[in-house]
């Protein structure tokens, strides 16, 4: 999951099937820009991918909400504006306390974007820290349109209502708030990590009044080690587990299974790190439930990792430590851009680009078939990435 | 373009449509090896992707050559066996050239492999030189089966034979050999050089063995530097110019645009670099003429690459001129990952990973929101990355 609105679309809304890259051979296809490129560019998204939003523009201040005013925002008590609420709250206290574990004095600076029809987002991002390379914490609002084949799917796959109404046809529009948000440390022995949460709703399709309007939670938190320390990814993966448990005990097992699948660099056949939890259109609960286990593994992030990055952050390393977290760092570039559904659409539909690539860390690193020799503890890093295992 | 045999598929090749990364909700879909990887990775491949291939075996030598003995191998005089000489030879000469002109001592390494079924491949690589940071020039040579879908896309964008025998179904076996190579200098003054040069056929569909077998020839060679030197950039698109116009005076204008089309970051809305030239499906004259062409091609890398490198492999450079390079590495790595169609394609139908992702740069920094200043040495070069130029 990459750091907009965009990065937190469920699989029913992928773009139609388009060509991976620009068809050199057919001009009128290309919508290649030319002296005015920003405007013509943005339209030339629009034309082809199926959901598509509009471009947003800089604002000075966060406002008190990014929602519209239609009986659903502000004072409405809608899961829209509490769980808008609760990802702004998240986003400061997060950043607070990296700021905190990174004890260098760096603060995180503030990117504050609007778009005309409603939506926006704050993107925070420190970078160079003495704790942390990079680490970005963003949150966004997206107003957007899906079409009616998106719609039908997400009815078929996350509405459960049968197929009585899925003919119906017309662009749905949606609603998606998310809090994204991945962190790069310096020291090759403290982890990455990576937490996403997210909420859908689609309205009725306009020809459909009457339609039931769907909704549903996404989201997940997982850990990227470049070596494996025990004591670490028990501590997280049971921190992971109790905030799973206070819901339902067939969640941990679901979610951290689901984890494993879906970080998956399928070239590589691994697994980007060491998992966590990850769940998608999750809907087959009831909404207040559901609001309060996003909301409760939002919270969970911080006790999850500031003990990690405490005990890890001024760890001696090596030149050779650093080479390795360096390649590991690659497979996360190879992952976010080849494979994450946040990125990939976020990219093709013209989100804000800086907030989508601020999950890429500073420097990455490939070699040329580089294999660690058995039984060294870069070998064991990889076997674990190659075969998940249960750390609790 | 990538690095293998699948740096070089034409667009009629592209997979069917597939979600970009694993569903994770349903384990039936997902394919997750445990336990036994490898091979299950394969098949997992194989079933999921439109075109595959089978999977690669290590060779200790380079055998005579790649082709299969069915009349079009050796000594058959067949533009397949000719063109397999030509990438050879070049390598050869490639690789020679740029040992000499890194001057280290540092020697090329060679992976050679062969697949059961016929092709294989050698893939020469040179990490950590005095002047090269990263230079892999492979060539291979694959046999393999697309779908009837991608034949009579090949055929109404590529055959121009009419609709007549479009409707044929059935597997459409096909043969591609290329040469595809990527030369990552470390000095930042000194620029990358992409080139790739491909023939690809197809037989008549296995149920229509009358119908025509098409051919068509690829490839292109694409400068990316860090900073403009106008000398550099001048003598590099003479040369391609000079390669061009020797067959026909509308190649050089025509593949000129073309490769200014075809490495665009769309979501940058930056070209990766200042071009050079690049075809597809180019067959549209005579075939003799083409075979020609690309040799011409492929023998101007070195007359176009050589001089920049020896007048700046030496540059004396800051820590912010690299810090910049890096940043433009950054930028390859988003152009290969994202768009580039043989990279795409080959990560999705199980070509080999390590010989596709050595196009990547050895290093690459990704920084939040990084703008260069209005009239410096970086902005020169972003504005030429975003308005392409005529260099001469």
């Amino acid at each position: 999951m990459a750091s907009s609105l965009l990065s937190t679309p469920s699989r029913t809304l992928a773009p139609a099937p388009a060509p991976a890259g620009l068809r050199g051979r057919a001009p009128a296809q290309v919508h290649l820009p030319r002296g005015c490129p920003a405007p013509r560019r943005s339209s030339a998204l629009r034309v082809r991918a199926s959901v598509a939003i509009e471009k947003e523009t800089p604002e000075s201040e966060p406002p008190p909400t990014f929602l519209r005013e239609d009986g659903r925002g502000a004072g409405s008590g809608s899961v829209r504006e509490r769980f808008e609420a609760m990802i702004r709250r998240v986003q400061g206290e997060v950043c607070a306390a990296l700021e905190e574990a990174d004890g260098s004095g760096a603060r995180f600076v503030e990117d504050v974007w609007s778009r005309p029809g409603g939506g926006g987002g704050i993107s925070r991002v420190l970078e160079d820290g003495r704790v942390f390379e990079k680490a970005g914490v963003n949150v966004s609002v997206v107003y957007g349109v899906m079409p009616p084949d998106a719609y039908r799917a997400a009815k078929g796959e996350a509405g459960k209502n049968g197929a009585a109404d899925a003919q119906k046809a017309g662009p749905v529009p949606f609603f998606a708030a998310g809090i994204s948000s991945v962190l790069h440390p310096k020291n090759p022995f403290a982890p990455t990590l990576h937490f996403n949460y997210r909420y859908f709703e689609t309205d009725a399709p306009k020809d459909a009044p009457g339609a039931p309007r769907q909704w549903w939670f996404g989201g997940g938190t997982d850990l990227t080690p470049s070596y494996i320390i025990e004591e670490d990814v028990k501590h997280f993966h049971s921190v992971q587990k109790q905030a799973c448990d206070k819901f339902d005990p067939g969640f941990h097992p679901r979610f951290k299974k689901w984890c494993d699948d879906y970080f998956y660099i399928k070239h590589r056949n691994e697994r980007r790190g060491l998992g966590g939890i990850f769940f998608d259109d999750l809907n087959d609960y009831d909404q207040e439930m559901l609001l309060s286990f996003a909301t409760e593994c939002a919270d969970s992030v911080l006790p999850a990792y500031i003990p990690i990055i405490e005990r890890r952050k001024d760890t001696p390393f090596t030149e050779e430590h650093k080479a390795w977290q360096q390649l590991r760092r690659g497979r996360y570039v190879e992952f976010n851009l080849v494979y994450d559904r946040g990125t990939t659409f976020g990219l093709k539909t013209g989100g804000r680009i800086e907030s989508i690539l601020v999950s890429l860390p500073l420097t990455a690193r490939w070699q040329y078939d580089h294999k660690p020799e058995e039984g060294t503890e870069e070998w064991k890093l990889l076997d674990a990435c190659i075969n998940p295992k249960d750390w609790i």
